[in-house]
């Protein structure tokens, strides 16, 4: 359940707006119904079972619920949220294969590190798990693998494209860029920023975090931990994007680019999935501050 | 010769700078003896040869010009403006590889008719020849081309790489995005806007010049000449670029990222061709507003 | 009717929330009784008649609409929209003297084809029953025209105020500028932009309209063709407000000027119109960000 | 002289860099011998006696000066500066005849009491000679009065053209906006701002002094000089450009276009007057951060 | 009462939204019976009696109101906005304590005028009463005092600790700068700008005010008053911000970081105070564009 | 030696611009002898002896240079940078007090391992050493330590002044909030950014190095480190001024505001001491973009 409001109907009575989600969308309810009774069963956040009945309105579906009570037992999170539907599994073969790509011998042994497969260390199971974002773009369990898979691959075309790239160097920044997300995302229940997330953001945890991973492994040489720090905190763009410094290495120029196309791509792509029957413009896109143009449809 | 004043020394005395500039490079002289003489010998722009003897100063070659006339006969400009070190034919090459493989009847028709090959239109050859922009990026003869194949190769790629992306429109869209540049710059001499180029600008006359030759093919439907127009519109991305329009379809979101890319990677490796001896940051570079990190040589 | 919304009250009965727009203005109506029977009979933007009681609550009229039916027969459209106060024919009158004052041989000719008297092309048919906006300025049935004839007519007297200014061209620039508006927004039913306003905007579509007209008339010279499409793309003056090039003859500075006053000036008077009994300040005017002063009456 | 600099030649011989201005333009010398002694014997903004001769250089004359002395006795300021081509007689008769057609009894009071004619007050006076700017526009002497006339000309055109205006209220307001410059500006050799200019600037300055001209007309109505106090302040437009407030009322926003407008037709016009022989297009211009296209001669 | 809505429920019903606010805090009531005749007996701003009963919903008090009449007689405006909790009189003895500590004789007499103590003159009266703003920061009685002397003893501190600075030039332009305020809003009941709050503003009215007030001691010395006004005009920083004229003083400098950073401060303990019980962030903040972060309560 | 460059003269002569450097400031020099001899024998930034001739020009002394050497044997750096007149022995006692004034556990203990007393690491040392900008402000040996020791000042007296502040907090973020210039800037020779300064920044590496710190320290609770970085991060208070997060605590908005005024406040002091003779109004000074107003001397 990803949001809970008791309120009170003009009539003087107490009812529940809620909004449920699971892994294929969300739903609007409402309890009309003992709504002081339920509303002390569950939280914010929490796994329910819910009986009720469904009314159909202007094209969207309302729940009207009957009951609603606290899940039982362990119940699994990816049942309940919206998940890639490219598959964490071979998402995650998909981005192995980009490590086994890696040739410099630093930077690949970084890479295993971060990422080893089996992925047995804490960071590694979050980092598949996490989504990519609160709501703008790749919003869902899995996102940030995605994300992260997508971006590298195409940097992996760019740095066969174009001249003098640094290839081992850009491809190790595109697969750790966003790393810090990790920490700045808590995704038990709905997405929600954590303390830290706010305070620090994915930026700098990321980096400091890469910091710290460097400095474990003897001889790692302290500019190559510069150069993916630098692509880490640069790759928004723009200091009024949040990145502290602005590209200044060919590799974080295009990894910035390929960042920045991947998540509006994405936002596209999702913005056409959500198209109202037989609309051809999206509603309002905040991301990118209009509407999109969806096409005829065939 | 790019730039041409006549000046008066300290002493009273009448000396001119020259920037002189072929296909390598370019380079300062002054004429200290006769320059009045000299002076009304040539015009900006002119193709000249040159008598003098070279000093270096600070890493850099300045010329101590004795004598200076005009060339006789036909010069070929391209002798005497920077090109493009890719080669204009294997460059054409491949953008016909590109039209080929655009599979829409009437996106493949328009195309074909505006890069015949052999290049037998006015259009056609201008293109070949024309610089990517005046100073920004891909500013040497052959450069809109180069810069079309690149942005047209990098979208072919992500046509695959995109579920739903609409690739003959993205193609047909990178391959026409600067074709106003053909009338916007002229380039016979230095490289200088056009009265329309000023007034109107590349994005308007390359939509307009699409927009008249869509009228002359039977049949072409007006929704994929909207679209293509669009897309010339849109891509620099924001109003304050000079679009008219931001990308409202996901192709021309696409197209907007890559040409933007492209360019800024084509001015990043343009940089650390200009680097200094022994240096590892390059001038300010007035385009990123910022120094770029070339990196210490092996 | 502008509006049409099926919610859901409280207690769990579907009502309807309408918006109905005369000529006079809009009302805010709700249908309590048979929603979902009613709500087929009809869509948004249809002509309807209503039968209910008005209720008033806080100086505003609502409607309590017992049954609406879709309208028979043909209706006029100049009936149910807001139309210009000083009426459309006294309008077109004025234009016409406008466009007789033009003495340039060549303007003279391209506007005696794009505004004929009587106004027999669909374009012109269009052009005096066009809004001047969607919501900001001039959006009533007219407003374009009204626009259009206030706009000229100071041109025409800052055209004796200055010196040096092409009076002729500024006229004519003036006459022309917000052409593509003809084809940028839909006002059958409500005002709504087209999916070619929306991507190409009314800027290009008017400069690409007038450079098709300049082609069919014979021997129409390029550079006055130039300067009136310099003059329709740069008249918003200032790049983030959508125009590709800003103004850079003196007949395009002074256009933009007047442009921008008129449409401030008719949005100022519109929102005085506005006024609640007794304030002498009006709502927030979104346009303006900011309240405006109407002052005491007397 | 509106310049002085004693710079050191290169062979380690001082010499001096002037810029002398007189009413018809203004022109660079240099002294190349006995520049020490000569330099003594007068400050920058200092009327001087010169000999010397003339070179042409790019078009442009310079000037090899001989010797420099102070002018003795007293020399006519309007001699030596620039000065409005329009007159200043037939410009404060135009002033006369603005102020003559006010209706209102205590706006009348008031702008006679500024503008007496003949104009025996010092504010009058200066209000005569003061130049519209330092350097943007209408900088010469007379600058103001030609700009308040104009800006005063067309409030009374738009005060018919537009419905609800207050004429009077529009008028007085056109008069006395830049009424604050007569204390910003010092024009006694070249134009400067005062420390008051910098520190509290015309906008202030003005709406105060206006302030205290209505507080000594006995029985003027508080909400009328709180009108004119609101234009004067908000005659910028926009807080970005020194307008503590924006304007809110008709008057207001009517004379902030006009105002601005003026500003920059005569910059443009005087961008006009400058353009080097042959040339269509002006040097670039600061004020409108572009270069201005004057047009083919006929 | 701050607010006041009479609204139709979805059964047709009136009832009454109001807000109540006594110096304690604020509390949304809402009247379901007898709405129409209840709503008659007052007007948004009265000081009423109100009788209901109280619901507690999502940690905030909601009131069920059963009859709302007009307090009769004199209430104590005091007792029912909310007021400064450093309390009036102890904050106007600071002020006193500060006016007594400037030694420079011309602004020890401006400032005595002023403030008087006792405060016999309306100016003072209403000074000290008088909100620091509208909702931004120190929005209750007496909160204009408060935010003057808390904005001085900072003043007073760093004319200590930094070289050159003119103390007694700071600490009445600290005591000065918002003087302004006394006329820009009214508190009569809720906190509202006047007509001439809105047209001319605070920076302006106060520094007008200050000139009348410096014309009436004899003797004092102009460069004085225009650095006092000075200070006063561009207190804000920054032209967008509403300074007509940015800082450019030292003086001017150091009272605009020590103006912002107190409204800012202040603004922040506001958040802290309103926090939602067990929250550890504040609601998002309009002022700071951000949620703020409170911490854990020990 | 801060600046060094062989040039041409007009006679074709090579001759050497220099600006030499000392602590009371700094002096441009020309070598016109056997420049390309001397310009042999050293490099930008090494310290030099000089023996010449002093000319005055325009109120400022130029160096007419007849032999320039490399200083030979160690020279103290100290006695050819410009050094705080507040002495680094003064100021490092009185960060020693403000060190002690500490009363958290933990953070007293992290704060006197940072700057132990005697200044036993390498970082204190470079601390005490090392100028607080490039050129902006503090530009000078030790000027990190007078800006943090200044900062640190102000914020222990708004600990008091302000209810609710954490006075430790507040003050450890003061004193390490520019740590990261230890390694940002490097000041061997003139002020030069390091690679690392370039790539990753000042608050970045400064929070890093906090992090690194805090993990040495066993049981350095996670939270506080938390709000040190934040506050690090933080401190320019926009994400334009390259925060990539903006203040969100009650002591990370203090410390941005004292912050960035006593950085204003030295360059504004700074300023006042480059006054020109006679001068009231500095140069412009690029940090305020503005002149500011030095005040006339009594």
């Amino acid at each position: 359940m990803s949001n809970k409001a008791v309120l009170l109907s003009n009539s003087g009575k107490p009812y529940i707006n809620l909004s449920l989600r699971d892994r294929t969308g969300q739903v609007e309810c409402r309890v009309w119904d003992r709504a002081d009774e339920i509303a002390k069963r569950f939280e914010r956040d929490d796994i329910v079972e819910v009986s009720g009945s469904a009314i159909q309105y202007q094209g969207r579906i309302q729940l009207k619920v009957h009951d609603v009570r606290r899940a039982e037992g362990e119940a699994d999170l990816a049942d309940f949220l919206p998940v890639t539907r490219k598959g964490i599994e071979p998402l995650w073969e998909e981005l192995q294969a980009l490590v086994k790509g890696i040739a410099d011998r630093d930077l690949s042994r970084l890479l295993r590190r971060v990422f080893p497969d089996p992925p047995k260390t804490e960071t590694a199971r979050r980092f598949r798990q996490a989504p990519g974002g609160k709501s703008m773009h790749h919003d869902y369990i899995g996102g940030l693998l995605e994300h992260t898979v997508s971006v590298a691959a195409i940097c992996r075309f760019l740095a066969g494209h174009y001249e003098k790239v640094d290839a081992d160097m850009l491809l190790s920044g595109a697969l750790l860029h966003d790393i810090g997300k990790v920490g700045e995302l808590s995704y038990e229940g709905a997405f929600e920023y954590t303390d830290e997330g706010r305070l620090l953001g994915h930026l700098y945890m990321g980096a400091e975090w890469v910091a710290a991973e460097c400095a474990r492994i003897e001889g790692f040489p302290a500019d190559k931990a510069m150069l993916l720090k630098h692509m880490i905190l640069s790759h928004h763009g723009e200091l009024e994007y949040g990145s502290p410094k602005r590209p200044k290495t060919l590799e974080a120029v295009l990894l910035h680019f390929v960042e920045n196309m991947d998540s509006k791509a994405n936002a596209f792509l999702e913005a056409m999935e959500d198209l109202r029957e037989g609309a051809i413009w999206t509603d309002y896109q905040r991301m990118f501050e209009r509407y999109l143009f969806a096409g005829k449809k065939k």
